[in-house]
């Protein structure tokens, strides 16, 4: 490709709305311009990145013997509705009505329609397993779309769906996914963790995220250095702590903390850590009558350190709380507790509650606690002495670096990713709401096993820059760069030598399948330079006519410091070499 | 490719819905499956062949210097509002509101964008030229969607829009796309006529279709077998008779016609060739006062030989009608005609009436007309005689098969043709509307010269399907086939030596580049070759034990009416000879 006939355009400034690294350098670069809000045009060498992206996926699907089809982008309402997903959904769904004010929406995902062509298409259990994907552009009407392409509207995702006649079969099929997206995310060259992840009301350990490592990611990511361990904050477990709960030591003491109603302010006011602090959640739950009206509710109180987080997901699995709960009101606080948020604790109750703590509380001792009475606080309470055992022992909280590792083998670590891939076990959830059966072996209908498994195709590229990049722009690993080489001559308009080499080189290139670009725009080089190192493209050669006259051109590629003169013969080996290496 | 790791599923019925016999063959082959009214899944063995069209197509836009881009589905209207087609545009534009309440629609073309794109990059002449294309899902809200892929709503269009400095430039890059379009529709293996189409407002002769000839086609394709002249029916020229008005030889006759309104039945009558006859078309103008109300009207009558068809294109460019007509009322009819549709003439108005007569009529002699009276023609008028010259005369009517061709070189011939490509050049019509400009060579801004250039990737397989096809199925050209060869082994499961020879054939084709389907589902021969011949691969060899023996196997054209039995060794080479013949 020569530069003339293609479409560079950078800029120096980012716009004012890219917050992210990696927004301001895809709208720099020129791979993206902005449309509306989330919304954004793949300009040529933005397009050139998802092209290859998408090829890389696709070979993985099909090797895998996934079957590529394209489902719609506007989908009737009906099939939403047999699912409830229609009503269900908030407004990100973005519906619309046709001319005869029919419903139909934009697809944010495609479980539905591939559901409804499996339950038409696979009638017997000899046509299983089964496993359609498209690549196809879905939309999500985000309440705040930003980042650019790592929180659009608009966006391109690779969604795949299985269809398997057992558990076990499905399994399987995950794991084939699971495979091929280790192969997706190896050839792509990037840092990547597959992590546990919450797999919702189904159970089980089937869903896992793919997380590409950068310090900028929004999600945090759990992982263990010295074992395979990795898993989502959502999910990652405490373990119970190894050691037995100490003995009591201190008295119980009401302790008068005016005005401190944070663990933090009740350990800095006593002189104590704030490992010694318990806080207190109070939680309830409704039960509804035949009518769906609220028949009576119940109080939960969850005591966790003062240092911890509760997880929303971990408390959700607790057994009563988990068919939905809700923070209790500050009536229903008043009433059994007697006394405001940022006072309470499991003592002096004025109604009793349902007491969960969190494992780690469970085996302190000595520990600090709101009085259930306005600025004051208990020291040196002991479960046993002072108070009941807990109904319940539970993990209730975030993991913190340097927890022990569930599986064992150390301790845990935490770093930042953006999740850019998910695998995920769905069971019978949507063959059972829209009737989706096959003939089983034994000649009876059942419902299809399914597994569904996403790769944010436009959101790889933003990842990847998050996670390569310097100060002078972006540095694409080989496989997704929007060109692999470029040439720069210095002076082909003036430099008869220069033209012939540059163009000698650049048809040797192009013969060996490289994926190269010459730049013959006939910029001065200090501009030509900072436009290439802003895009990113990982292989540099320039030529110059002063190189040229002793046979020398300079290679350099986007991470070298500096270039390496060499001699021009040598220059296509040498890139080959480089190629074949990233 | 394996049969068993792909997804082949026939129907041996075609669906109620499916009127015409590519979406019966693409419905049954399983290329495509509703999802709803005008919206299909492209299913496995249909995305096949439209990523094949779709390379085609890239691979001439690049070689033309086009450049890929992508464009949003969903389109803020802020940019549709600066040319005023949200507004003007019917139902056939799908309209949304996000969540936030603001309008939105799904692309059906993108020249608002495009032009938005230009109006922030091209800032230079030394930009220019510059074409812009993607190959993108767009919808139209079609009233009544049927055929199929061939008027869906939602489908697949390549949209490619040049830029340029001067109208002279625009039309340099309108020849290089219409010669790129050449390109793709000759690769694609189809008989096509580019033909000339209206440029409406715009004027000039830069508007082509490009029609995939079949005989059931919507479109009347007008040509010259005798010459390269090639346009559609609004754009024909019915060429001015070369021969002088003849001398009046019959009286000017009032003559009974009762109940006898259409001139078919007014020539039967009076036992007259319908050559003979003139009828008469009553149109209307409106002038608009400040206020946009109608301030006054002007009654036209347009005379058409009786076997002619008006041409409301043709109409539509006669000085005064030019900015608007409609059909008259029957109040205004009778205030000038002094009578009711159906004996109507340019004799005894009532008041006058401003007279177009088709350049055929305006040489006719002794015609046959309505008098004006209920009941009454008048036979053997003659212009000059009887009534003056008409105001004007002007070509305003279809050609018919016969006519003469206007390039003067034979006679024209009609037939039928299904749209898949368009070339158009738009001037300024858009970068006008939008302000999109560039700075000219004289160093002031000048509105950018735009051209728009679009093929249905999706109705490009229902139209070969179209050209192609017998009472067994589908007919592919090598080109776009879902697959080249299809190799039939006839009990492999059985035979260790079909399943060796199979394999190795397999294996060898793809080693060449191939693209084969081996059918190791295990099917019978019959439903095996029955699905092949639907599905239209053009190639196929069948492997057997039998023939094995003798070292031989069948080769069979998808046109052949017999297959070939030639040595296995053979018939690699033979394929290989007529795929590249095809």
């Amino acid at each position: 490709m020569k530069a003339s006939r293609f479409f560079i355009s950078t800029l120096k400034e980012a716009p004012a709305d890219a917050e992210i690294i990696s927004h301001q350098l895809m709208v720099r670069a020129g791979l993206i311009k902005k449309l509306g809000a989330g919304i954004y045009n793949y300009m040529p060498l933005g397009l050139r990145v998802l092209r290859k992206v998408e090829a890389i996926v696709r070979e993985e699907m099909d090797r895998a013997g996934a079957v590529e089809c394209t489902m719609p982008v506007v989908q009737p309402a009906e099939l939403w509705q047999e699912t409830g997903r229609f009503e269900k959904m908030g407004p990100e769904l973005l519906r619309i009505q046709d001319r005869h004010g029919r419903d139909f929406v934009v697809q944010p995902t495609s479980e539905e329609v591939v559901t409804d062509i499996a339950r038409q298409e696979l009638r017997s259990h000899r046509q299983l397993p089964r496993n359609f994907y498209q690549i196809q552009t879905k939309f999500r009407d985000e309440r705040r779309p930003r980042f650019g392409l790592m929180r659009g509207r608009e966006f391109i995702m690779k969604d795949a769906y299985s269809f398997d006649k057992s558990r076990e079969a499905a399994q399987l099929s995950y794991q084939a996914m699971r495979a091929a997206y280790q192969r997706i995310f190896d050839r792509f060259g990037l840092r990547y963790r597959a992590v546990r992840a919450d797999s919702g009301a189904i159970g089980g350990d089937l869903s896992e995220e793919f997380q590409v490592i950068a310090a900028t990611g929004e999600d945090a990511i759990v992982y263990c250095p010295d074992s395979d361990y990795a898993a989502n904050m959502e999910k990652a477990e405490a373990a119970a702590p190894a050691h037995p709960r100490p003995a009591a030591s201190q008295p119980r003491t009401l302790t008068p903390t005016p005005g401190k109603s944070t663990c933090a302010q009740v350990a800095d006011l006593l002189g104590l850590a704030l490992t010694q602090t318990v806080k207190s959640l109070v939680l309830a739950t409704d039960t509804l009558d035949d009518a769906g009206q609220v028949a009576g509710s119940k109080v939960w109180l969850l005591l966790l350190r003062g240092d911890h987080d509760m997880n929303e997901v971990k408390v959700s699995k607790v057994p009563g709380l988990d068919a939905g709960f809700r923070f209790a009101t500050v009536a229903e606080i008043e009433e059994h507790f007697g006394a405001r948020p940022g006072y309470l604790g499991p003592l002096n109750l004025r109604k009793s509650v349902t007491i969960v703590a969190d494992r780690e509380v469970a085996l302190m001792a000595d520990w600090v606690c709101g009085a259930n009475q306005e600025d004051f606080h208990i020291t040196g309470v002991n479960w046993g002495r002072d108070l009941p055992e807990p109904d319940l022992v539970a993990d209730l909280r975030n993991v913190v670096e340097g927890d022990p590792s569930p599986d064992g083998k150390g301790l845990l670590a935490i770093e930042r990713g953006i999740e850019i891939g998910h695998v995920f076990y769905l069971g019978t959830k949507y063959s059972r709401a829209m009737n989706a059966t096959f003939l089983a072996e034994d000649g009876k209908p059942a419902f299809f096993e399914m597994g569904c498994y996403g790769i944010g195709i436009t959101r790889l590229p933003a990842a990847a820059i998050e996670q390569n990049h310097d100060e002078r722009g972006i540095i694409w690993p080989d496989a997704i760069a929007p060109f692999t080489v470029v040439l720069c001559p210095i002076g082909m308009d003036r430099s008869e030598a220069v033209r012939a080499a540059a163009e000698q080189l650049h048809a040797d290139l192009l013969a060996q399948g490289v994926d190269v670009i010459l730049d013959d725009r006939g910029e001065r080089p200090g501009a030509m330079f900072a436009d290439w190192e802003l895009i990113g493209v990982p292989h540099r050669v320039v030529l110059s006519e002063r190189g040229l006259k002793e046979g020398q051109v300079e290679y350099q590629h986007r991470r070298d410091t500096e270039a390496t003169r060499m001699a021009l013969g040598a220059v296509l080996p040498h890139l080959l070499q480089k190629i074949n290496q990233g």
